[in-house]
């Protein structure tokens, strides 16, 4: 089969791209070729198959219609900009997370209606597209009432794949990812970004910046759980979906001061020491608006897995990238 | 204050434009001019104050930016294709009902960047955002998953409307519409047709076509209403909205036995033997995915009002369409 991952270079682009190479195949098909897009031209990995790395813009006249002519059996949408981008940057936050996207299911329809043609297309959504009211815990069936301009094009993407998905364009699943964590490299433009920064930096002995209170509670998966979601989405059967194309992902709910103590349980009181605290009311508003809890039944009867323990999470993170070898 | 009706030419925008010229006011401020645009020009009613008929395509590049140039304070945007022909179509369906919809706000926003604007705009969605699974009756706060591209493209419209009012460059209220009955002059194309066609036929002493089972039941309110929901949408308090800027408007939930029975106490036996049983599978199955019934509450509460009573639905169309003078 052949297989276009979009947004490859991102962190979670990689690891499904390794991931991907490892397997060799997806639901019992060999991989045959495999392109990998993003806005920069992904690193191109070292593989017996044929790989394709390119730069481009889904955004761009032309762009989504190139990669659909070659007409792969398994796309993978991962790239959009992210929250905070998409909330200063209005225009490109629209242009990037709905325009591509959308010219992405167009130039698939298009492709589809010049002989049969229909992908399964795996899409990365976001528990942004849930905003007030919230419950404490919120269900398969709760509305989407976004916050922020990322969560409104989230939210939208979702109704489109519904509707490219019933019309037959396409046979689309789109996960909504909790918060990743912990999240390897440098901090990124999210709000987030903390969440990770506080397990990251002192368990590679730098100091880390908390600007929230402790008793703030979150929505965590590791970007591990983030390949593994993908990896299902993309050879699960979607008959069960119905109409409803898009699903809460699995995750763990807790709060910073259980980050903590997994952190000191794992890593120690030296660790736990480097955690410097300063509140920040800008991010503790934006964090303030966000999900602290799901219940994702739907997904976790389709088989979706997530961690369920903060250590669990820490120990994947040492394993997967503090760990030589890796 | 200057007025905008985008949609002019139909059958709620004709009704809109009459309260308007007999109100002579919005909210306690006078109406100076007002603007009927239309995909073909409205009528030009005869008034005492400025009134401009055009014709316009909003999904057509520059027509949006042209009706904005002109910054009316209240936009009412009621231009859609029906549902039927939005799925006969799939195209034509995401260029009006969507990109018009969507090109109309980009207009707004980028006319406020040249110097403060911020008009109040009432967009008429509809109760196709909701889709299964379906509660027997639906609350406020149930999420949108519909089953077809209309109700997707209205989906889509309510979020951007809630996004550019988050951001400050519109002031929109949405409301979901209930299914409009009795509509007067001929059918249009959408599948619910029939739900009007057994009233206004028989009463026009002509025979009607019913193609469903007396136990389907659907969500209703007259045109009278409609108008209703409409100017207090254009005058309303939007604080109270916050970032849920669209609303289920309150409607009559009735069986279509109950119309019949509802006609025969209006306008007795005569009227109902017109109404001819003509099952058709296809607009069965079409209705059978449709909502029965909402609770209302948030609109209620807002104060949004509509019939208590199927006979006085129907008593409103003799009322205003087939007595002499109006």
């Amino acid at each position: 089969m052949k297989v276009l991952v979009i947004g490859a270079a991102g962190m979670v682009g990689r690891k499904l791209t390794a991931a991907l190479l490892a397997a060799g195949q997806v639901g019992g098909q060999a991989i045959e070729s495999l392109v990998l897009a993003d806005i920069i031209a992904p690193a191109k990995p070292a593989a017996d198959i044929a790989i394709t790395t390119l730069a481009t813009d889904l955004s761009e006249p032309g762009a989504a219609a190139a990669l659909a002519a070659a007409r792969p059996d398994l796309i993978f949408h991962l790239a959009a900009i992210v929250s905070g981008e998409a909330e200063a940057d209005f225009e490109k936050g629209y242009r990037i997370n709905l325009d591509g996207t959308r010219f992405l299911f167009e130039a698939i329809r298009l492709e589809g209606a010049k002989g049969p043609y229909r992908p399964r297309l795996v899409f990365t959504s976001s528990i942004a597209v849930y905003g007030e009211p919230l419950p404490a815990v919120i269900g398969d069936s709760h509305e989407h009432t976004p916050l922020t301009s990322y969560g409104t094009q989230k939210a939208i993407c979702e109704l489109l794949l519904a509707d490219y998905s019933r019309r037959g364009f396409l046979d689309g699943v789109g996960i909504r990812l909790p918060t990743i964590a912990v999240r390897p490299g440098k901090p990124n433009k999210a709000a987030s970004g903390f969440f990770s920064g506080i397990i990251r930096e002192p368990l590679a002995g730098m100091e880390a910046i908390l600007p929230v209170e402790e008793s703030v509670q979150h929505w965590f998966a590791s970007p591990r759980a983030a390949v593994g979601f993908l990896l299902h989405a993309a050879q699960m059967d979607t008959a069960p979906l119905g109409q409803q194309r898009s699903l809460t992902m699995p995750g763990l709910s807790v709060t910073v001061a259980e980050q903590i103590a997994a952190l000191e349980r794992v890593a120690g009181p030296a660790a736990v020491a480097l955690i410097r605290r300063q509140p920040d009311a800008v991010v503790a508003k934006i964090v303030a608006g966000w999900p602290r809890a799901f219940d994702a039944q739907r997904a976790s009867q389709l088989g979706f897995r997530a961690e369920t323990s903060f250590d669990e999470i820490i120990r994947i993170h040492i394993a997967d990238e503090l760990t030589p070898g890796n």
